[in-house]
Order: C-alpha cells, then structure tokens, then sequence
C-alpha cells in the first residue's frame, strides 16, 4: 500500500511465514491479519492509525504476542502492529521511577532496574518473553503480585495514540495526579482496544536485599488455604504465596522425580516466600516457623538464591505437568476474596466428579487468584464439550462467590462468553459507549472483550511457542 | 416535587437556610440549589437521578462539602444530593477490606479499623470532617500518601448510580480484577460528574505498631528539599515527610509563640515520620539519625504517641497563620517529579518578588505534593488581579516541569482555567466524549472541570466553617 509505504519507521511485513505468525497468540487461534507492521519509531503509530480509520481497517497491537486470551490475534484480519521493536528504557533512580517504551520485555526491564538496586515488581510466568506494553494493555499480575500490586500499581503515566491517531499524555511521572478523567487506568487493562500505548513511567521500589523461602506440606486443601488468611492474621505479609492443590502436587512430583516429603501424604502445598530488608525477613520469619510448626504436616526452608530457585522450579513444573492429563487446557484465572477460596476449592472437586475432567488448581493464594486448569484431548469432541461445561459452571461459580471471571490475564477472546455472567447488561453497555466514544469506527482490536467466541469449538495450531512448557 | 415525595428514603430541604447552607464548600463561593435531597436510602439515588434526567435538572452529589475546589458547588443550581447520611461500615478483618457506605467520615472509618488493629491510611488534612465519598470523588491523598499511596489505591470494588440512574458495580472485594473496562479507576477522581457512588470496598493494611517523628532545619530550602531525596537513596520510605519553607515556618513559630530552635536561623524546617514494626523503624531510624547529623542544621526528635501529635501541631498550625498575610488564599496543591521541588521552591521565590504578594508553601516533600498558597487581601481589587496572575504563572511553570496542576484536590471550579495548561485540546475533547457517552443529557455536576470559572472574581461567603483553620 502506497500510504503505508510513506510513513517513516515502519517495515511491512506480507509475506505467508510472516502473517501466519502473527496470526494467533498464546491462544494459538489463528486468524490471518492482512499485512503485519513492524513499529521502529513511535511516531509512526499515529500516522498508521489516521490512515487505518481512513481506510476502515482493524489493527491489533501486539507485544510477545505471549497472551493467553486471543487479545493480541486479529480475529477480524487488518494489520498487526507490532511493537516489540520499542524497546528504550530510562532508569531514574533518583525520582525512583523508570521511562521505557512498551516494546521493552519485562524481565529485561527487572534486570535494569535490579541493576540500579530498583525493583519493579509484576513477574507474570512470561516475564521472559512478555513486553510491558502487554503487560499493562492486561493489567498482569504475577507471583509477587500478593505483596507489591499488579501492573496498573505501577503505572505512573502513560504516552500513545487514540483509536483515531491523535497522539495523547495520561499522567506525568509525578507520584500525586488528581487533574481531569484518569484516563491512564481505563488504558490499564483495555487490552489494546481504547489506544495504543507506545511509552510508559513505572513507578520503582527498592529492592529487597534478603529473601527466604519455604515449601510447606498441608493435611488438607483447605487447611493449606486457610493458612493463607493465618499467616496474614498474624501480621506477615509474604512477598509470594503459590498454592499447589494434589493434582498439581502430583504433576511437580513427577517432573521432578521425586516425592516432595516421602512417607507423608501430602494434601496441598504452599510456597511462601518473604523478603525485605535482613531485620524485617527475620522479624516475619520467626512468625512464620511458628505457624508452619502449628498448621504444616512438614516443611522446607530455602536461604540461598540457588535453593529459592530451586524451590520455584517446582512450582514451573506445575504447568508442563499438566500436559500429561490432556493436550489441552482451559487456563481460567480466577479471582475470589481470600476466605472464599475454600469454597472454591470445594466446587472444582465436586466439577472434577461432575465433568470427568482432570482439574488442577495452583497459583496465588495470597491474593485469592487461583489458575484453575481444566484439561482435555482435542480429538475428542465429547470430551471439548464437557470441558465447555465445567468452564461455564466453573465462571458462574466464581461470580456467586463475588469473584473475578479474570484477575491477570483479562477477556481477550477466551472470556468473552462469560462477561455476561459477571457485568449487568447496563454495565458491558456502559463499556461499549465508551469504546464508541473514543474508537467510532471500531477500529482497534475489534472483537475482543465484547463479542463472545468459544476457544473449545476451533483448533489450537500446531506450533511450540517459546514459553510452552509442553513437551 | 410531587415525584420526588414518592421516592423512598428521601428528604427534600427547601427552605433559605437549608439552600444557602448546601450553596457552596469549602472553596466558599455560593451557587443557590432550587432543592436539597438528604438521602437515606443508597436506592434512592437511582430513582432520583432518573426523575433528574426527565425533568433535565442538574445534580451535585456533595458529602461534608469539605473540597476546596468548589467540586460540591451547585454552580447551574438543581439539586443537591446529600449522602452523608449513608454511614454504614463493615470491617472485614479476614480479608483485611471494608465494606462502606460513601457518607462515612474518614476519621470514623480509621478509628473503626485501627479497633481491629488494621489501617487505612490516606488522611486529608480535612480527615475529621470529609466523607470516603467525597475522598473517592476527588482522589484525595494526605500526609501518609508519601508512603502508602492516594484513595485510589485502595479502593476495590464501587457500587453505585450512572447519571442516568442504572445501578452498577465497578470491581468487586477481590484483590485483583482484570475483566473488562477499569471504569472502578475511572469513577475515581472524576468529582462527581460520571456517577454517584454509594458504597465501596476499600483495601486495609496491618496497622504498624511503632511511631517516630523528628523534625529538622535546615539552611536552605534548597537543602531540606534535597534531603527528601537523600533519604530515599538511602533505603528510608518515610511515612510522612513535610516540607515548611520560610515564611510557613515563620507563621508557625508565630502561632506557637516561640522560635523553633532559638539561636539558629531557620533556612526551611522538615518534619518526617517513620512507621513500621518495632524493629523496622528502628532499623529506618539509624540511617535518618545519621543523615540528620549530616545534613541538618539542628533536629529534634519525638518517640512518644503524644510528641509525635505536638510535633504536627506545628505543621496544622502553617495554614491558620496563613490569615495573618491576607485573608484570601488561592491554595494551589501542584504536584512535580521529586527532583523538581527545587526548581519549583526557586521559581516561587521569583514570583514572589513579581507579584508582590507573600506565597507560603508547605506540604508533601516525600511526593513532589507542595502546596503553594497565594495570600491576597479579597478587598483590594489590584491585589486580587496580582494574585489570578500569580497562579496563572505558577501553574505554567508546574506543567512545564513535567507536573500536575492537581496533586490531591482535583478541578472543580478552581483549576478549570488551567485544564488547558495541562492538557492538549484533544485530550480534553476525549474526556468530554467519555462525559457525553455516560451523561448524555449533562445532569451530573454540571461546569465542573471543562467550563472556566474564575474563583478570584468572585467574593467568598463569609461564614466559618468546621475545618477552618482562620480566627
């Protein structure tokens, strides 16, 4: 396309290898994008915006394409933009803060700040691959989540275009903005369908000089998570607090080799793990050996960097694991309130029985955000259709509890049927003015968050992505 | 109103009194209601907002009408909606939240938490008087936001009205939620103009269970300014760290009745509070003692509950020996990147001169939050013309350090000038779409942020009003 061929800092990408790569994400649905569009300057995004509305023409923006949901496939075809060539970073220690393009991987950008003795906290399990941009058009979370805050927590201010190319400012890296709409967290969390984020201030903290960790083996799923509301009852605030429930237990123990604890029969696991400044590690650690010694079948500790690793390692293992129960997974990462989880807990084993799937839950205890794996085989279709079910069942479940349909990953495409089990009609309309409003002409990411789609009825493509565990 | 007599849990004022009382707030300047609605139903609003919309009247939510913006001010008449009679409050220690009704006055709720040995930290200085409503209203922050963040921060979960009357929730009591539109974040800090709120989920923190405050001078507000930063180099996240400049510090030893060091000139005074465990303030306050005694000219320090309280005495008392240089004040509440505060502390001394008009600032040191206040005599036109120049120039000069024209009071009336300082014509244009998508008929808090209003050409009411520091 002529226009296209006349805005500086962009290569077009049409080639056949090209566009089926960037036809699917995390997801790994794929629906062809027209041409792909390789962002070298910032600059140019409005400029493509401005000709994409002229042309009516759909544009996803997309990072490592490493979300689970389908929010970076463009469903709708058009082009692709992708970003993950934007990759500045500013550390500024001394307004504790850090300037970076949304191009920038996420663990790229931890390295720098670690660097300047700075954290930025938000640790998805892509932090290798995932971009920042990514990160806030979601609003990812993370291990570490249950003590820092996710993303949106980090989000000082934000630079980037309107649907309609108009280039715009949400914020300033000051730490106080109380001036006009907040328009800087709706961007948090629209999964690239109200603008396109090109640049980021990030608030920074400092870094933790000392953890300690511990691997803890409970009688019982509930009592491993009621511990959790424990723990935090007496006044510990652990950095990250991962549950494993059996299944997961299992898969761990057979990646690994071995048996956690030999001889006890493990009910659930948690991982917890504490940091901060050497007195303060100290301080919560001797509350919480108490504890495991009052509530725990039996526990590990982890000092060195190596042993925590080490001890992560087996929580990583959970998701290869879970490749042995199915080829495929239905990865709902749900959120309840803390004492809700138990009954959460509860629900997913009677489902287990109901649905004849396998059903492994691990993941963050300490914030209520549980990732609930429902597996199933691809060619059996009456198998689909049973997983179908227990995700519907599973959703409606969550909202009874007062829960979060997602509390990391967001709706993309794979949530879209059950947005109307969480909002009111009233308040998915409310959304969609809003769209409207700022994007007339349903130009970016169409089709996400609001038009339902069901993952189970087509085909994953055959590919292995970097971050798969799957064998 | 024969309509509104039908809607339960309702009084309707009408008498002189009643109207002009709910006329203004704490910005003082008077905009007769036709009617006041005291609500004692949160149901009621729906009802109310739908009437308002039929019969296209204006409605101004107002809680204690504390806000110093004119935000609560029924500036195109209508109606007042009164929700500080909504006052429940539940505290939920096991998930560490709160569950409250938006007429509740933020000190009544940090004394129901701190009873469960919990906290909730964002602190106005109108803190006795001002609701959670009006705090979420205008994102309101505090001393303690230095540390622990602003109301939006906090905040969860929002129940409450769309302008047009339907009931909606934006998140829930969950620690995380990444499902659909962020319009929870949106709500928050738009005074009023895109729904009501009725009731909230607010985030609590463990309670620290150690205080201790110093405060310290210094030779020049360059110095103390500098030092904020010091300290967070060196690992201390002070809870509270206030900057005095020279003629705050004057007006304080004024009002005490005695120099704060005898024999020492005073550049620019600091006070900083630590919190924590005992053994983290501790540990905090080894590294503050030992930047004290190289950077400070002189310092004292209070170790008890009590000396802590006399110690901020000083620092309430800035804004009541504000009077003794005029008896107006354009009380600007800017906010700048931390390292700007010289920048912006040396531009004010040369406004100063310009302007002729004594200019006391004071405030948040730990966040870039200083609040600049323009004394002028409201009787001296050329003083008053002086002053509106003052700010003008002020606010030009924080935007062009990269700053916010509010860190921590909002728009209202008082900054609508400046929104075009801050922002760009698109930007603005794209939060009245969002204004227009949710309030199409223009019912909620009409004028508000977009329409300039000149505060300083209008004379105040002359009333004294609970939070007011003048004699």
């Amino acid at each position: 396309m002529i226009e296209l061929a006349k805005i500086k800092g962009v290569t077009v990408l049409s080639d056949q290898s090209s566009l089926f790569n960037y036809s699917f994400d995390g997801m790994k649905r794929s629906f062809f994008p027209s041409l792909v569009l390789q962002v070298h300057l910032a600059e140019a995004v409005g400029s493509i915006l401005k000709l994409a509305n002229k042309k009516q023409i759909p544009v996803v923006t997309r990072g490592a394409g490493s979300s689970l949901t389908g929010s970076a496939t463009p469903i709708r075809g058009g082009w692709v933009l992708d970003l993950s060539l934007l990759r500045k970073v500013r550390i500024d220690p001394k307004n504790r803060l850090c300037q970076v393009q949304t191009g920038v991987v996420v663990a790229k950008l931890q390295e720098a700040t670690k660097r300047r003795n700075l954290y930025y906290p938000p640790d998805p399990s892509s932090v290798q691959w995932c971009t920042v941009g990514g990160n806030i058009a979601c609003n990812a979370g993370g291990l570490h989540c249950t003590k820092y805050g996710v993303t949106r927590d980090y989000v000082l201010g934000l630079k980037g275009y309107l649907p309609t190319g108009e280039f715009v400012e949400w914020g300033k890296s000051t730490r106080k903005f109380a001036t006009g709409y907040n328009i800087r967290d709706l961007w948090v969390g629209s999964e690239g369908t109200l603008g396109v984020i090109t640049e980021a201030y990030l608030r920074l903290i400092p870094k933790p000089t000392t953890r300690w960790a511990t691997l803890a083996i409970f009688a019982t799923e509930e009592k491993a998570l009621r511990a959790s509301l424990e723990l935090l009852k007496r006044g510990v605030q652990p950095a990250v607090m991962e549950f494993l429930d059996i299944l997961s237990v299992q898969g761990a123990e057979k990646a690994i080799g071995k048996s956690l604890f030999s001889g006890i029969e493990v009910g659930a696991v948690l991982l917890v793990e504490l940091d901060g400044t050497a007195l303060s590690v100290r301080e919560e650690k001797k509350v919480c050996l108490e504890w495991l010694r009052e509530e725990a079948l039996n526990f590990s500790q982890a000092k060195t960097e190596k042993a925590i690793e080490k001890l992560w390692s087996i929580r990583k293992n959970c998701s290869s694991a879970m490749f042995e129960l199915g080829d495929l997974k239905l990865n709902e990462d749900i959120s309840v309130p803390l004492d809700k989880q138990v009954l959460l807990i509860r629900f997913v084993r009677k489902l287990r029985k109901q649905c004849q799937l396998p059903i492994a839950v691990f993941g963050h205890a300490g914030d209520g955000n549980l990732h609930v794996n429902i597996m199933y085989h691809s060619n059996q279709i009456e198998e689909r259709q049973r997983a179908a079910k227990a995700v519907e069942s599973l959703m409606k479940q969550v909202v009874a509890l007062g829960g979060a349909i997602s509390g990391e990953h967001g709706v993309g495409l794979a949530k879209t049927p059950f947005m109307s089990d969480q909002f009111r009609s009233v308040e998915i309309e409310t959304m969609k003015k809003i769209k409207r409003a700022l994007d007339p002409l349903n130009i970016l990411n169409p089709g996400k968050l609001f038009d339902s789609f069901a993952m189970w009825e087509m085909d994953p493509v055959d590919v292995k992505l970097p971050w798969d565990h799957r064998k």
